[in-house]
């Protein structure tokens, strides 16, 4: 079986961590696999080269971000392959260029746009154990270029898929996906399963186990992704295409997202394309809008409510300033948080939604605003309620059974 | 003027260091130069990524050293332009690979083989500032290589030569090249200029300001070669071909290397080849054997006297101990030093080494061991001697007029 191990920063933040994922790795080796491993940088390193940057500029240039950073996972690979060779195993490492990963231009946060395996297929070929340095690649300049936070998970998911490995483990400092966060919900379940579209919903909303961009390209490639630590043994979660047996679970987890902020404006002037304005103004200054609603009041005034990330409602603000002829009045809100239901049985059974609203009504909860998807319901209630919520929802769906 | 300026690990050691190079640099281009600069990894970096490998293995494979060890120059290659960028000069960060360095295959010790000098002639075409990582290249298989301990200045030297620029500035903590270590002899003087050959019988002896690589690469390529401080403003020493006005000057400096052993075997047996033998024996444990000198007493027994560094005495007993049917005894000493005087005007001029000999004499210092060059006289003399027989021979050849 052909295996990709991706380990972030926390696995392999110091020598001893390092040595430990050298024994993990020399054990799925033993086991008879082939094995090729994506590290982070050393957990601490990227954040300190940001530091020296800013130190000489807040906004220093991207090529050269990408020069310094792409140090960090380099001196990890390399690292890891000596920790391997020490133990007795054939290992090799590579830098992003050497592992064939080719990158459009879009310096500090670059797509990947091919792959060429030879390298790492050569090397498998001859029983080497690949080391690959995560979150960069080359461009077709010839550069060095990053992929962004959490790049290296799509270096692994990238690797795995060019290499029709048989699966793609994400290591990391949590043993897989859970119903709900279990700080707020001690009675939160690791789940076996999961599908893409699930995770995307759940790590949309928070779930910091796996990026979006990941989980996205594993769905379209359709590799077997597993979430694991590399801290205890255990299965982990394993994230992959829909499948009977999924449907049959109503919800699959509840999430609380509290980095919500709402803004609502009163009184907004019925001019055509007023709606469309404001919400272009708010693209162009890449301030991400995620839940919106409209309401029309009996004296045919206009309120609009959105939400944002709470660190962009400093900017959504100064954008709203510009419309002063075109809106009564607003107000700003961060007290507030969304609550999450995902589960892929909502496709077929009704009523899920339902549920959820009269389990907060049942507590006194006001749902302030709602937002659906085929297998997502959202709410935003007021911020001191969202722990009570969670928990009275995983309750309700029965996620702790 | 196109100028390479080469910055080594102290003077880029922190952050304000790096800013303090950006000044001298902006400094040099707002002259109305063009310049590349050349850069090491902060200091201390080096040893500590050495350091992180040496905690799995004492011998970690040279290829994985390679990616682990050119991350430091990288770094510090991305903040200097960063810095320079931030100050409003146009600059770009270049990697040993990006800025055209091929070398060899030999991982950690790898030659220069050639430069591809295009990508920085079109950023200086463009009026940028390039600044590239030094000590590294990449191999024609396409991996990360790097140039051995002091590899920067040779990458800076090399690029010189590539570009035909006007000159080489090597900074570091040292403002140039001293008639003698001022440490020992407070009226040693810096040097104006120094011949090629000088430097390289200097540097072998211990003056570390260049490397004997650089130096070396330096008098093939014809490249004007400064030594200079990064801290303080001074024209530094000029390392340059021999010329008339150098040939005036007897002696340009004298030399202090307590770094040295002395290894007398007695009763070395007179069958023939044996001397062979022996430093064959130490050529093949990479022994390196500096003096040597042979005598044969009156009843036909020869005495072999040879010096090695002080490093390499333990190998250097463990060889001679298989000869011990060849050998009636043997005396090993590391209470010696070596005093050297140096200068092209030797050439020329008659006397120099006789008066050496009769300065030492009249302070009653015994010469052990002579060895000669034509610009050199080196003496072995008793290791408590060694500073006084260099202010000696400062005084005597004049050396702080």
């Amino acid at each position: 079986m052909l295996v990709v191990h991706k380990y972030g920063g926390t696995s392999v933040g110091d020598l001893s961590r390092i040595e430990n994922v050298a024994n993990r790795v020399a054990k799925a080796k033993e086991a008879g696999n082939d094995i090729v491993v994506v590290v982070s940088a050393m957990s601490g390193e990227t954040n300190k080269l940001i530091e020296y940057a800013n130190y000489f500029t807040p906004s220093p240039a991207k090529k050269e971000m990408d020069l310094l950073l792409s140090a960090g996972e380099r001196v990890t690979a390399a690292l890891l392959s000596i920790a391997l060779q020490a133990k007795g195993y054939d290992a090799v490492a590579m830098s992003g260029r050497q592992a064939g990963i080719v990158t459009d231009t879009t310096h500090t946060y670059a797509r990947i746009e091919s792959i060429d395996p030879t390298a790492m297929q050569n090397a498998i070929k001859e029983g080497k154990i690949v080391v690959v340095a995560g979150f960069q690649g080359v461009s077709k300049e010839g550069l060095v270029t990053t992929l962004g936070r959490g790049g290296s998970d799509l270096s692994a998911v990238a690797i795995a898929g060019a290499l029709h490995a048989d699966q793609c483990e994400i290591y990391s400092d949590v043993d897989g996906i859970y119903t709900t966060d279990p700080r707020i919900e001690p009675n939160a379940k690791k789940m076996d399963t999961i599908s893409y579209d699930e995770m995307l919903e759940l790590s949309s909303l928070g779930a910091k186990v796996l990026q979006n961009r990941s989980v996205e390209l594993a769905k379209k490639l359709n590799v077997k992704l597993y979430a694991k630590s590399s801290f205890i043994d255990n299965e982990g979660t394993l994230i992959t295409q829909e499948n009977n047996s999924m449907e049959a679970v109503l919800v699959s987890g509840v999430v609380l997202d509290k980095n919500q902020a709402r803004v609502t404006l009163r009184g907004v002037s019925d001019r055509p394309g007023i709606a469309a304005e404001i919400f272009t103004r708010l693209a162009n200054e890449n301030i991400n809008v995620d839940m919106i609603i409209q309401t029309t009041g009996t004296d045919g005034s206009t309120n609009l409510g959105f939400t944002v990330p709470q660190s962009e409602l400093q900017n959504a603000r100064r954008v709203m300033e510009k419309f002063d002829h075109d809106i009564e009045g607003m107000d700003f809100n961060d007290h507030i948080c969304k609550v999450s239901v995902v589960g892929v049985g909502m496709k077929s059974h009704a009523g899920v939604a339902a549920k959820a609203f009269s389990v907060l009504a049942a507590s006194n909860i006001n749902i302030q605003m709602i937002s659906t998807s085929e297998i997502k319901v959202s709410m935003i209630i007021d911020e001191k309620y969202g722990e009570l919520a969670i928990r009275m929802l995983h309750e309700a769906y029965e996620l702790d059974k």
